[in-house]
């Protein structure tokens, strides 16, 4: 049977695999923080301020307690014991040509047998190349696919909705899959569930390394590097004025160390940014929308 | 009788006395962007990019319409036309023993004969100086008595728990003064709140040009700058997770660029920053707290 346990623990040797393959490919080493969590549960925080990797965080946490009003309240659930497990990563890579990643897996669970898994994965390229973007997607695609063909279309759509910066209207970056309260069903059981989001898990490493090794060396220029600290700017304010994850952490009194790990070594704000015409920039500006379909796109 | 048309001249004729006086000071321009409000109404949002001041705006708005609904409901208010109308002040400067300062005025009405004023006038300072600390508060404390001796200590107080950053459990900087919904009753008359919410608009710049023009000029280190940077995250984190005025801002449609003003040129995050023991930056992370009686301080 898959006890909250096994899953937990599977999560741990997750993140030691991808702590693992991103050292190995930065040539660095992550720094730990193991914590505790007053009300019950803890984690591993793990944080790279590599030789490419300028700053990212790759956690594991498995937590349980009484489930915070918060959350009850906001996502409609009774009165419960809950038990929550995942990794999170965020890596803000220094070159700009390398997009910044993220991916979460997760699994929740409340004393009256509820239960669900959630996660995803989604990129934000500094400057979009449509190349990579048809890689990455693809890449997710066959993840998806060997689950079930309508997993990735619906959660496409659903990461294209969620990685969205309605106060600027435009998307983070070119999307991936989101997913949530993935349960057991009369077409799923909680393994084959279990079985998805692990092969989403696994699909990090060979997904990001790909992009990570063919762009960390690029040359590039402070004009560059100055629009790389501007998307990193929305990114911030994606995280801090839109993201569930983070608002209900730091709501929770959550660690806040760990959860804002997700947040840039460095960011710019310039007023009313205006790319030039016919610049890269200008050209990833106008790709920063939803409902592109990155696969088939010319 | 003190007309809405009447409070907006006012509001507009004080953005131009401290845009002249800051643009005295620094030695440099205002770049201003009129706007219109596609529901109705519009603002004149004015960003200096200076020799001391780095990034920072001084706003005008006068918006009118309907009131949306997000407001009406988080406000508890009837559905109705409203209009509001203020200034907004936010100045990040170069020198990180140069405060950054915000300060805001403001306006409201419904067609139902409701209407109240509000404002505030806040500090953060990357390293506190005691003696500049108390002059602020003083300064405002000596505003605040001309009007009624019960001002100084309730808005003080309600600026020690608005402009506090729960997440990291520190107030954003030294604090103020905030006040909202000061209306019509026995003891004050609309002409005498509208006294008061002018006073504190004219006392921003004497308040502010002292400490700008006694720090302008210190000479600081790599080290100062970084924790400036470091200081500027919190100010970011602050703006976009918990003040209100910049939520409702996002959420109804404002105008992103006028609301964002307030975020800096540059911030940066660290993993976990432990100041050093007896450093100044330590001291400084002591005296983020609440309910610090500045003026009798020590």
């Amino acid at each position: 049977m898959l006890t909250k346990e096994i899953i937990a623990n599977k999560f741990k040797d997750l993140q030691d695999d991808i702590c693992h393959q991103l050292e190995q490919a930065d040539g660095s080493s992550f720094h730990e923080d193991a914590w505790e969590r007053p009300g019950g549960g803890g984690g591993r925080t793990r944080i790279i301020q590599g030789k490419h990797i300028e700053k990212g965080g790759v956690n594991f946490s498995a937590v349980e307690g009484d489930l915070p009003e918060k959350i009850s309240k906001a996502l409609n659930l009774p009165k419960s014991q809950f038990f929550a497990t995942g990794v999170s990563i965020v890596l803000h890579p220094s070159n700009p040509f390398v997009p910044i990643i993220h991916m979460n897996v997760r699994y929740f669970e409340m004393d009256n047998g509820t239960w669900w898994f959630g996660g995803g994965i989604d990129l934000t390229p500094h400057y979009i190349n449509k190349e990579e973007a048809r890689f990455f997607h693809h890449q997710l695609k066959n993840t998806c696919d060997k689950h079930h063909f309508e997993y990735y279309p619906k959660f496409k759509k659903w990461a294209d909705d969620y990685f969205y910066i309605k106060h600027r209207k435009e998307t983070r970056g070119i999307g991936g899959i989101f997913f949530d309260r993935l349960s057991e069903n009369d077409a799923f059981t909680k393994e084959q569930r279990f079985d998805f989001v692990w092969d989403v898990g696994n699909s990090f490493c060979p997904t990001y390394l790909h992009l990570f090794l063919n762009n960390k060396e690029k040359p590039f220029s402070d004009e560059h590097k100055n629009w790389q600290y501007l998307r990193r700017g929305r990114y911030v304010e994606f995280n801090l004025v839109w993201d569930k994850g983070t608002k209900f952490g730091l709501d929770t009194d959550g660690r806040t160390e760990s959860i804002l790990m997700s947040l840039p070594a460095t960011a710019n704000w310039v007023y009313n940014y205006q790319a030039a015409k016919g610049s890269r920039e200008e050209q990833t500006l106008f790709q920063l929308k939803k409902d592109i379909d990155w696969i088939n796109k010319i």
